[in-house]
């Protein structure tokens, strides 16, 4: 289970769809919101749009990885389909912030590789958050303030990249998921083959 | 710290060969030993070749990382040349085997990255012992029970390798070190960066 946390702007969905792209082997997990669908998504694909009751049907059932409030929209990870890919062999990646990678953080300590993904510089920052937004002053200097809020929280992850370059941060993540499925404990399996090229001595 | 162990004929010496010539930023460890000169053997190079009394007062003096006596002979890792490499900002790669591998452990726990390299079966082992030695069929044996005593300790390494191939191999270890080097806790000044994009908000 791989998480990819950063503050908005700095390239870190730029960086997930290139590494769903590269790597057949990972899924992303989709969240589930009780917020209205948006012209240009899609259910499933963009988000798990669900009523309010079936949110908290999912709540109460421990059905959810983790989940939060925002502006008044429920949001979280459903665990069902996660558990599924998981169980298929497949590596899940989560997109989400570090709210939701504390809980679950929390519930999955030993299967989790936390990264978090910094912007090289302030001014980069600056640069892409007005580049997306044909917004106000206000409205940028709001996400800047979230951005600010969102990076206080690095050292809750185990890997951090500055993202000076999306293919060099796209290496150094395929890097940390080489590394982490060659760590002793991930290699099911290896005790047997260890004691078959030792029991043929 | 990066130590490469592996039982003889599983590939190491290649792996590690390669890896320094593709990583200008890695220093060889060299040991020192007591036991006399071969020829071809370069004093510094292959091993820095030291009196008894020098290895003893190296051990006395806490000069030293780790160390053995084999067939009446003493090996061991100096500190000095390593603390030297790495305050320059070099990585240190040792070749040693698992009872070196623990005593180094012992000393710096959380700077040490620990490596297992496993041939992939017991015919490709058989096979680059008999080739390595023009020996007999005691010795070749001698060697495999020793390959099948060193194996037992996998699972006190951080990563397990299981060498098919010698430039997956290579990859696999230059992946484990791009993504230890991206770990929270090795990024030093990284707390001070985070501040820098806070603060400018």
């Amino acid at each position: 289970m791989l998480v990819l946390s950063s503050p908005s702007g700095a390239g870190k969905t730029t960086i997930s769809r290139a590494l769903l792209d590269q790597e057949p082997n990972m899924t992303l997990s989709i969240s589930a919101t009780t917020r209205p669908r948006r012209p240009g998504e899609v259910d499933g694909r963009d988000y798990h749009f669900v009523p309010h009751e079936e949110f908290d049907r999912l709540v109460k059932e421990s059905q959810m990885l983790e989940h939060a409030l925002v502006f008044g929209h429920r949001y979280g990870t459903p665990r069902q389909p996660v558990e599924a890919a998981l169980s298929e062999g497949q590596d899940v990646m989560f997109d989400i912030d570090w709210q939701g990678t504390q809980q679950v953080a929390d519930q999955v300590p030993n299967d989790l590789v936390r990264i978090f993904i910094l912007p090289p510089s302030t001014q980069e920052l600056e640069r892409r958050l007005y580049a997306r937004a044909q917004d106000t002053e206000e409205v940028v200097r709001a996400r800047m303030a979230k951005a600010a809020d969102e990076m206080s929280h690095w050292a809750e992850y185990d890997y951090v990249i500055v993202n000076h370059d999306l293919n060099d941060s796209l290496a150094q993540v395929q890097a940390i998921l080489t590394a982490e499925r060659l760590k002793r404990e991930r290699q099911i399996g290896l005790r047997d083959f260890v004691e078959s090229l030792r029991g043929a001595q």
